[in-house]
């Protein structure tokens, strides 16, 4: 359900509202009733909210909303758009809890609504973000970060470095082991054999060393031992140009080599259709790509398409 | 005119059937009559093609092509499609009347058709690209290559350098020439005071030195120094969003630390709208985004829309 002082439970219930979802999986909510039910009228929908114990119970069925209640939640401590650590206590509960029965093969996928990380450290969460949190709460480290959209697909060599870390970061070993993980994480969704696009590190693919060995020395070999392995990875490609390759319909994901470059082009080309999806935990887990909106919450106006994407997402499945 | 033996004449007359064009220029052309007139009926060009001697014979006449012979074309020296040492010093023989005529004020700005630059070097101009050929054409080193389009202007700190060069050209000295120059450039096309925003090097813009030191060393001391300077610079702006900024109208050129991050972002955005503006020449010089397209030409399907755009950019305007 996400933070309950956000607009959460608002998209949550405007999703639920679309019939289609019903016809390709089974929400479960891992939220609050009372929360979902004094947003109803806000949400404009005429749904039907009911308590459940257990995934299994969940029926599916359009027109009501199962829901498990895993922590408690006091409607009272908290305001409209006011996030504190009784509301990040809670998001992250329920997030721990769906996470858990995913875990045990009670569900197939979690998807994670708008959460404040500010209120979930306040809360007692300390996690930097949400790849760390999920990391924790699986006990697995060994993840990737994929941002899926409507038309782009992408997964990063580096993140969160300084520039100049980035060349000695895409080394043989690094590269490879990204295009291992993202073959993995889109076959988990339903890509029989992922066509990988591999971005060159330097301008136009460095020219044959001339602007630099990487394509040579780590980018190319890390290709041909995904070959090796039997992944259809494709490249290096030059990074000007690899998003129109995907756009032509060649390529099921790109593999940017450091977070400019990639996040540039997708937050550009689609910034509303975009979903994270942390791969390679024992549970796939999904989030949609903002935040809790706390200065918009409360007021029936939020935008429910990048949650509805993120449900389309989890059930491998394109919204558009 | 660009290479005889490419899209250029089909093009260049599909964009003077265009009335609007003599609105706002006088556009003279530095070409070949004969291969012009053959051009004609593959255009589907209703117009009439007349020899001039000097730039101040053209009328700027709709309807009518005025057309200086700087060098000659044997037009029985190569086949449709197929660029040679001939067409190759043909073109270039023309961008050079076109540049000297420009630098002695008999034009106020220079557009270069599709060239073949393995053409031209054929036919003993040998240089390296666009810049290059101009710079030497002109007798100046200190230029500046901004990308101009419908919604993006873009300029780069470093353009054909690997990447682990990149974080040490991004010094304070560097990165204000180019402001300064991209200043100056945008003044030159109408901007009275250009809002230039200035990326980062880093993700997050370095966060506050966690991810690299750049930002707070070199790129924006630079920008304090542009402001001493009355100059409008903004920023820096985090790479991965900068270009929303632009698009929701905050700026009116980009400066990217480096290739790829830039390139890639405005070739997804808007391909087939891009002019190459060649800024700090005594003559401002353009050129179409796309090559000779030798693999189409005679075939009368060449689209004149870049060149076009050509023509709006070169006298200041936009196309849409």
């Amino acid at each position: 359900m996400g933070d309950p002082a956000g607009i959460g439970p608002e998209i949550l219930l405007k999703s639920l509202c679309k019939s289609e979802i019903f016809e390709f999986c089974v929400p479960i909510v891992y939220g609050n009733v009372t929360s979902l039910r004094n947003n109803l009228q806000l949400a404009g929908a005429d749904l039907k909210i009911r308590t459940i114990n257990k995934p299994s119970d969940a029926k599916g069925e359009s027109g009501t909303v199962d829901v498990i209640e895993p922590v408690p939640l006091d409607i009272s401590a908290f305001g409209v758009g006011e996030g504190n650590a009784a509301t990040g206590a809670f998001s992250a509960g329920c997030l721990k809890a769906a996470i858990n029965d995913g875990m045990s093969a009670k569900s197939d996928a979690v998807i994670m609504g708008p959460s404040s990380k500010q209120a979930q450290n306040e809360g007692g969460f300390k996690f930097a973000g949400f790849r760390e949190t999920v990391n924790h709460m699986t006990g697995v480290d060994d993840t990737i970060q994929i941002v899926l959209g409507e038309t782009y697909n992408l997964a990063r060599v580096t993140s969160h470095v300084a520039l100049s870390d980035v060349p000695r970061l895409c080394s043989r070993e690094n590269v490879g082991r990204v295009i291992r993980q993202a073959d993995d994480a889109m076959k988990s969704i339903g890509y029989a054999k992922p066509r990988i696009g591999v971005c060159a590190l330097n301008p136009h693919c460095g020219e044959g060393g001339l602007l630099g060995r990487e394509e040579i020395e780590a980018i190319g070999p890390a290709i041909d031992d995904a070959h090796a392995d039997g992944i259809e990875a494709l490249g290096p490609y030059p990074g000007d140009t690899v998003f129109l390759n995907m756009k032509a319909g060649e390529l099921d994901i790109i593999i940017s080599m450091y977070h400019d470059h990639g996040n540039a082009c997708i937050k550009l080309a689609e910034f509303s259709t975009l979903v994270n999806f942390l791969a390679g935990t024992p549970i796939p887990v999904f989030t949609v790509n903002h935040g809790t909106a706390f200065n918009i919450a409360g007021q029936g106006i939020a935008d429910e398409t990048n949650l509805v994407c993120a449900f389309y997402a989890a059930a491998g499945r394109k919204m558009f």
